[in-house]
């Protein structure tokens, strides 16, 4: 298990890469028959012909995604990777059969004021298809602990 | 079928309710051994001893709720609910047996300069458990096509 990474031991300009998870048509279907009923994720003739022209995954199939393999790849943060929210855009779609890889940079690292055991880092995460383009651009802010005193 | 509404049907302050859905113990499991395999979201005794001192959803699932609740009970825009990104944050947990309703209101309405058959619709909508106590905002930028000429 990989040790605990607290507040101390981050600073801006630090980079990580996940793991890469291929995105299949089923589970394009699957994610939108619950959370994103619309005729572009569920079926191939509708999703032709409207504006994305072929289906496409939900922008918060993609941003869950994002969020397993930054989970199962990412920072191994002390307390676990707790979001107080964040700026999601999806500049293109994702589709059946691409391959995502998150690649993480932190963008701050902010002490709280009021909580001296914790503070916030703010991470930017793009995550990639198999051909580098992004389909998905996330600024997060994280609650992370600051190391206890020994 | 509701009548699809058009950019050009759109003002800011107008306002809408969703339907109102529960979110059950075994959701937030299922929707976090997929998405966001964490102790919080995956076992009572575990999230008991964390920050959130109980069994609380992904953030990412209660945005992927919140979604459904938008797509099936929200305005019918022409084209579907086609977001090019946003803003969320959650200021409390979504715990089992919460009940949500999505209540939205128009922030603005821009007509794109380069492409004159569509805008983007601005609009903010809370996430409210069943004591009115709000569990996300989300304010999102939508893609909405202009009325054709006729």
């Amino acid at each position: 298990m990989a040790n605990p990474v607290y507040l101390d031991d981050i600073s801006a300009g630090q980079t990580f890469v996940s793991s890469t998870v291929e995105i299949t048509t089923e589970e394009i279907k699957e994610f939108a028959r619950h959370y994103d009923p619309q005729p572009f994720h569920l079926d191939e003739a509708a999703a032709a012909a409207s504006l994305f022209g072929g289906l496409a995954a939900s922008g918060w199939h993609t941003a869950s995604i994002t969020m397993r393999l930054i989970v199962t790849g990412g920072p191994a943060f002390a307390g676990g990777v707790v979001g107080a929210g964040g700026e999601v855009n999806w500049p293109r779609p994702t589709r059946p059969g691409d391959r995502l890889t998150v690649h993480g940079e932190i963008v701050s690292v902010t002490p709280s004021r009021s909580k001296p055991d914790r503070g916030i880092v703010e991470v930017h995460c793009e995550t990639r298809n198999q051909r580098g383009e992004i389909v998905q651009n996330l600024t997060a802010r994280l609650m992370v602990p600051r190391r206890p005193a020994t």
